[in-house]
């Protein structure tokens, strides 16, 4: 019998109504003979009320106790999911994190998943259960005895769905989410954005990284790591969505497979540091230590004995970053502190791209032809960005997606792979 | 150093700012140098919006997965109010009902607490903590391994703090709710209704079964059996409030010491039932299996071989008695069941009331002064209740109050003990 993860996200379950759809999909596919684990979000936005109420008593929230007010959201829904399959006939039991064996590092607020004890799960599935398993969690060791409950962080359960699936070695794993699957743009920037039959691990990461936030990026990459292949679909059709998989023909296709468009940035100038050596790090550990991502760093070159550093973070990280920066600018010697909000990156994204020159003059040629100002680039081996004025996203999403082609459809040997 | 057992329900956590209240009040009692075990209620109406939830999924949800649910309700009021405590620089951890060693049998969604494993509970406080614990739950052994998590009844966290009051052998049980004690009467419907400083245990059970809901009776009985002195309180004033105790100089005093009044009753009449052996355990098994409390049950005497029964269901339960009855009604040879919700009872309480006939007589004369028409009686040690109509229900409270000199002063002996 064909073991299948699929994870449902917080839209999909936003109410009683669409908590029942969720369940006559998870019937269907038990009444076509797979076993099921059913990893869920919290509903709607259960989380954003969660935090909010938190906020109102305090800003700086025990990390413990705040793990253990947002664990709630899913425990309800899985509840309320097994419910709806009760209603339908189908034997089902919810589980905690913590009793479906994700045992975590003791970062509260953004563990890591150490390992998977599947016993309980395993023992539930040969009883006939489907198995609902709240998302987003996990403890640190049997939480009756001395384990705390843990959260993985923003989209979490995307991470607890690949981990299972990976663990159990199931035959397939589905995120079904409120899109079609993964697209060659957020067709909400670009529409005439395609959507991908197919992306390779690395694709998909440099673009969840890059602000497509369909999936989570640690969940991309341990699937990546594990292997296992990822179906993204949406909830509300029977489209096969997109599947994540390693992709050995990369090399015979168009290598420019997405663009990443992200308004969530920040960028941040360090003005007149005394140029010598460690500077970086007096910079940006405070920043790593906080958990706030920084990005597309660049250093200018001195001529007076001082130098500017600018790099970006995610515009609502930006108010914590200079509380934690500002002191450390002061000791440095730096004259000051500078940020702009009005910044937006745009990325293109292909396996190779790195390798193949053209693209970057492509890219570069035609936001020039736009009279678009790039303001800092940064590249990786897949992956080219560019920081531009946020007037201008649209406008150079929708060139760039005309210049690499990315509205025609792939070869028919790569969709019916 | 002194341990205190607080307990605050859920319309004094209703929103943050009472969090925040009920914070202060936890750290001034443990500034003035008690330990403290601080159980806590849901937020406001979240355990109703929570069945809500429920009932749109499913009319019969499954009880393992609605504790499941409901439970969610303390896990989010216990982290927030040890957040709210850090905000005052006390140190505080939440626990889960399973985690404080509330150990119940399987009965879901009326569980009875089975033991109390204080371990963990008395390894936070010899770490200085204020322990704050989700009420209402407990678990059936360790929920990590095979113990599934229970709820103990609407009220429930009250029998939580009754009960590690108990094992803890706490120095002071407080019960902090919205009214400032327990009142001769309930003063939405007797105005005049006094504040009692101290009440029996017997007599408190009474007023609780007829529908003084202050306190839930359980909680009462368990502090009965373990001597436990449980103070009933406002969250809200300083007022000392209500102590429940062993009254040993009850005979000293007015017998009556409160009236009870409650309109959540329906009159069920099982009409023309063959008068043969058998026909209450015939009628009161199923009930009682569902856990739906009856009362006041009147047998009429039967002339030509068949007798009517009529008895006393809470009103919110009375679909639920008539799904379950009738069919059994059908078996019986009964011609009909009848149901009348227009009913409502009145009850005067006091230690020896049934030994002293002057009670019973006066109560009696006093509504029938009144022109109201007792539709049945019950009685019980401390206690006789009258079915009336509920449209008489106010005029016959205010009458038994005046007649029985409720609105007068304890004498000063009872006052000040």
């Amino acid at each position: 019998m064909p073991l299948v993860v699929q994870k449902y996200g917080g839209s999909s379950l936003a109410d009683a109504d669409r908590i029942r759809h969720v369940a006559r999909r998870v019937a269907a596919e038990r009444d076509a003979g797979s076993s099921l684990v059913v990893v869920v979000s919290a509903m709607g936005d259960t989380t954003d009320h969660l935090i909010e109420l938190a906020r109102q008593i305090t800003r700086d929230p025990d990390p413990r106790e705040m793990d253990r007010l947002l664990v709630t959201g899913e425990y309800q829904s899985s509840a309320l999911v097994a419910m709806a399959l009760h209603t339908l006939g189908v034997p089902a039991v919810s589980l905690t994190g913590a009793q479906a064996g994700i045992r975590t590092d003791g970062s509260h607020g953004r563990a890591r998943i150490a390992n998977v004890d599947p016993a309980r799960i395993v023992r539930e599935i040969g009883a006939g259960n489907v198995v609902i398993v709240a998302g987003f969690q996990g403890s640190t060791a049997d939480t009756y005895a001395a384990g705390e409950v843990t959260t993985l962080g923003r989209g979490g359960s995307d991470t607890t769905a690949v981990a299972l699936a990976a663990r159990l070695r199931a035959d397939r794993c589905e995120i079904f989410t409120d899109v079609e699957g993964i697209f060659t743009a957020d067709p909400r920037v670009v529409p005439e954005a395609r959507l991908l039959p197919v992306i390779g691990y690395e694709e998909m990461l440099e673009l969840a990284h890059q602000g497509a936030q369909v999936m989570q990026v640690r969940a991309v990459e341990l699937g990546w790591v594990n292997d296992v292949e990822i179906a993204v679909r949406s909830t509300f059709s029977d489209h096969p969505g997109t599947r994540i998989k390693e992709d050995p023909d990369v090399e015979q296709r168009n290598k420019v497979r997405g663009l990443a468009t992200d308004r969530n940035v920040a960028k941040v100038t360090v003005v007149a540091v005394p140029d010598r050596p460690g500077i970086a790090r007096t910079l940006f550990v405070p920043l790593a230590d906080a958990g706030i991502n920084v990005d597309v760093i660049v250093q200018n070159v001195s001529h007076d004995g001082t130098t500017d550093v600018s790099f970006t973070v995610p515009r609502s990280e930006l108010a914590r970053a200079r509380r934690l920066l500002e002191p450390v600018v002061g000791e440095m010697g730096a004259r000051e502190l500078t940020a702009d909000e009005s910044v937006a990156k745009v990325s293109i994204v292909g396996a190779g791209i790195q390798n193949a020159p053209g693209y970057a003059a492509r890219m570069f040629g035609t936001l020039a032809d736009e009279g678009i100002n790039i303001e800092m680039i940064s590249t990786s081996e897949v992956r080219i960005t560019c920081m531009i004025n946020e007037a201008d996203l649209q406008r150079a999403a929708r060139a760039l997606h005309r210049a690499f082609q990315l509205e025609r459809p792939e070869p028919e040997v790569a969709a019916a792979r």
